[in-house]
């Protein structure tokens, strides 16, 4: 059923626990090996059934593998690589579950040009699933369940590279989409980024006095703030200029917000509510979701 | 059990027809009056259960009810008390369940003077609850379980309306919490209308394409924008003050991410997301809730 019968997933957390876990539900015999920094988070990988083998030698831990996915920050994606090219397997294929597209496939492609030859192909993956939780402990065998993810070919990718990948989060009960990585970025800053810039500048907002008194509402709009600091650097550092760009568009609407509660003009506030509802509304029907 | 044995609920909306169902959940004995504008809403209000009785005359309903309840948009309050205002039952108690509380005090308090030596009292409440949905047809009996409702008493109030009304809420469940009504303001503009409207306008930046890849998150982000219009036009407009003052607040965080952004400043945006982090876990333990 699985398109890999030998994956090693490199970061072994939330997210690459919930991958190993996800796995060996659809196909036992399906071999998953972790790879890790840190003893106790391999451990924990084990114990939950995430992984097969644990190893903290990613060079050695790739030698077999028919599929590597990168599953740690993105930060860390450039070292990996450097340290496992030389060391793929004939017809590998790597992939990974970072959340912004264009450095990460640009730099993937230049550090496997040289293994191109042996049939090594990266084709970028970005699951849209996680939660505020981190490490191998809060993995989850349902976490990508009836999510989407984004595969970002380019045309330096193997089509069948690219058809296995995508049965391979199909497999795992995803729903998947294409896009360029320039394009995922833009709409990953505006859906995804934006909002999460959001919730972590909205907590800061209220004084505790405040937070006595706050209910659902503020509880749902500060969740994306609960986020891993270190995984999120990452984004905000390899999506800048997408990111920059949503935030302004923000600080327009924002902008335009503060002139109509200025002129008083509640017709104008009105029209702003009934035509935001309208959309969301459209966009997510059947109410609260 | 409830200190008020005849109540007039005016607005059989979400919040009224919940309030009516909260009541007669609790005490099937009380008798619930409520007052509307339109026949189906009453009619949907009485086959829910939340009314005993439909009038479209608020003054004729509040004739013999020791409280009356406003549960209407806040920008219809004074129009309600004017109507009402001279038929209130000697010794009547007015509250509300309107989101702002400055203006809707002082205007009910100036047109309940002349009734004051009735021992006619008007105690403010904001029953933290709701819903996008709308309408006596998604009113629930539990959607004021366990939430906060805060009671803005001022030195005008009578000390046994007050603790009769405090002992309402009480009865429904709910956690009440005493403040000024600029205090109140200023709070929830920061806990609720200021996520409202980030909402709002959060919902309008994606475009089509974009929206074709959200996930939970930015659908958690933008729930709040499925609310009704009408009732938050009432909110902007009568806590202008405070809600710019918290969209100003916000805008000076907003410019500070873009300013660590631009300066490519990683360590200062890990050390933001950090300590956002922080306070979301510190002020909401236990993770997702």
């Amino acid at each position: 059923m699985l398109p890999f019968a030998n994956i090693t997933i490199i970061g072994v957390g939330l997210l690459g626990g919930s991958l190993g876990l996800a796995v060996k539900a659809r196909d036992s015999a399906v071999r998953v090996v972790g790879v890790g920094r840190r003893r106790e988070s391999l451990a924990a990988a084990l114990a939950r059934g995430a992984i097969d083998e644990a190893s903290l030698d990613a060079a050695e831990a790739v030698a077999a593998a028919e599929l590597v996915v990168l599953a740690t920050p993105v930060g860390a994606f450039q070292g990996h690589l450097r340290t496992v090219a030389a060391a793929l397997k004939p017809g590998a294929v790597v992939t990974d579950v970072g959340s912004t597209k264009s450095q990460v496939v640009r730099c993937a492609q230049r550090l496997l040009a040289r293994r191109r030859s042996d049939g090594i192909a990266f084709v970028g993956s970005h699951p849209m699933a996680g939660s505020d939780r981190r490490g191998p402990e809060s993995a989850r065998e349902d976490l990508f369940t009836g999510a989407t993810c984004i595969l970002t070919p380019t045309a330096a990718c193997r089509g069948d590279a690219v058809e296995a990948v995508d049965a391979f989060w199909q497999a795992l009960a995803m729903r998947t989409v294409r896009m360029t990585p320039a394009a995922h970025d833009r709409a990953v800053a505006r859906i995804s980024h934006l909002p999460h810039a959001l919730a972590t500048l909205l907590m800061t907002v209220p004084g505790d006095d405040d937070l006595r008194v706050a209910a659902s509402g503020f509880r749902d709009m500060t969740r994306l703030a609960g986020s891993d600091p270190e995984m999120w650097r990452d984004i905000f550092a390899t999506n800048r200029k997408e990111i920059l760009a949503a935030l302004r568009r923000f600080q327009g609407r924002l902008d335009g917000l503060v002139q109509l509660l200025e002129a008083g003009d509640d017709v104008g506030i009105e029209r702003l509510l009934a035509k935001s509802r309208a959309r969301r509304h459209e966009k997510f029907p059947g109410g609260k979701q």
